[in-house]
């Protein structure tokens, strides 16, 4: 199977107020990724608070997740940011450190037109001989891609893939079609949402890029390996013991209860880098309580 | 007339395609501002490239503007930055450089929370004692301030003033009426948005923050001084001219088209920070059209 399929699980990067990287508790969560099984590791994704890192601490934190995984499992490094000239200096950084893929989302201030993404991915994709999997996340990056630019972007050597966001009207099958139609054969689609990913797997996605198996990878990979084999009762079932944890995702942002589980269960001392606050101590109880059915 | 009242004029940050600042061709444009005789100078705002600057540039910005004003004008300086450590660092190099103000808006990855903002802002404000407006900009931040939430800002120390998005519906009186009676008295009401912000100060707002005035001070001044005198025939006579322009702001966006402005008035050689594009070539007898009915 090739990279940009299957689970790509996104771990925390655990960080200090100052904003260094614990690369010792980053290696931690990368073990249990590993041992889980699953098929790639999303390291500063949005989950990995890559908006939040220097430049200094994303190397950081790449150069030691090649080191303690050693080959046991491919790696795919956010290399967004606002600056052309900077996401390309990201991805040299990823790809000297050894990573195996990149993912790039359209960081913007000022709001982004068309042929500016367009010449912003083809340098970034130009800088560094790594596969590049677009990084569609509107709710991050107010960037809405058209389906001709994904088109027209999956013609650049080395983009290789997209991670769609949840298609509105959850149409997966007719959004498949339509971008398998536009795209290269080998075009990898892929999906984010933690709680429409297994429903886009099933209906013939080939990547579910998850935030929740960054730390509970094992439930995660039960669940995508169910859709995956097309068994909808099977991922109906596993997929209903998340509900409680999708609701919390809705409710106060997949990125503040991640934080919240790593506390909960031990995995690492951090806190999300202000302005992002925890969840309320409130939600603790709820919290709790949505992982007693997971693991 | 205290800070954050009249005109504000944003003049880009002329630098070099490594985002280093041309503090030279910087001050030859605070000149042109500070001899139109407009009320302020609004540095490192979203016209200012503040969000594509690091900080030693942005400090370097600041220290080259105060020497070459020399206290002749106001200089507000944007702090913004999307973690608040570095919001911090920002205000207090604006502080100690010399600055007057200070500009902050909700720079935003993962989607912000009322609470975030709030705690945000009162740690940047206690950060340096300067004054400082809330830069209220949604279609750069993705973040909306709710009146309740700008209420309780006024109350914060230091938090003096508001820079609003024009309202959806037009209706500055109402607004602008709601929001006094929900502020302290001295707390200063002012829009952004070059098109609608004249007819702000028609209806009793304390500013405009202009965009068009970083590059053509003197014709936005006559236009802002006829609405600061509710002139309202003068001042609809006088915005007529700028129509052009307006058109232009909306299809390519002000930053493109102020870049266009600078290169052709022959202002600053400097190019907007890429992935940004100057307006295409097409736009640009257009662009010197519009600028023929002003200067």
């Amino acid at each position: 199977m090739s990279l940009f399929h299957g689970l790509s699980a996104f771990p925390l990067t655990p960080a200090d107020d100052d904003g260094r990287v614990d690369t010792d508790a980053l290696c931690a969560l990368l073990e249990r990724i590993v041992a889980s099984g699953a098929d790639s590791i999303g390291l500063l994704g949005s989950t990995g608070a890559y908006a939040f890192l220097s430049r200094e601490e994303r190397k950081r934190a790449v150069v030691a997740a090649v080191k303690c995984v050693g080959g046991r499992m491919p790696i795919i490094v956010g290399a967004g940011v606002l600056r052309t000239d900077q996401a390309q200096h990201l991805a040299r950084d990823a790809a000297e450190a050894g990573a195996d893929g990149l993912l790039l989302a359209p960081v913007s201030y000022t709001p982004l037109m068309e042929e500016e993404v367009f010449q912003h991915f083809s340098s970034v994709a130009s800088a560094a001989s790594l596969p590049l999997c677009i990084y569609n996340n509107p709710g991050t990056t107010k960037f809405v891609f058209s389906e001709d630019l994904i088109a027209r972007l999956s013609g650049v050597p080395n983009i290789a893939a997209i991670k769609m966001p949840l298609p509105a009207d959850g149409d997966f099958t007719g959004e498949i079609a339509r971008l398998r139609a536009k795209t290269p054969k080998d075009f990898a689609i892929g999906y984010s949402g933690d709680w429409g990913s297994p429903e886009a797997l099933l209906q013939g996605a080939d990547c579910w890029y998850s935030v929740v198996a960054g730390l509970l990878p094992v439930p995660a990979l039960r669940l995508a390996r169910a859709a995956q084999a097309k068994d909808a009762a099977g991922t109906k079932r596993l997929n209903d013991q998340f509900q409680p944890l999708w609701a919390l995702f809705g409710e106060f942002g997949s990125f503040r209860v991640m934080y919240a589980i790593a506390d909960i269960l031990g995995l690492a001392k951090t806190r999300p880098p202000l302005p992002i606050l925890p969840p309320p101590a409130s939600a603790r109880p709820r919290i709790e309580a949505a992982l007693k059915d997971l693991i």
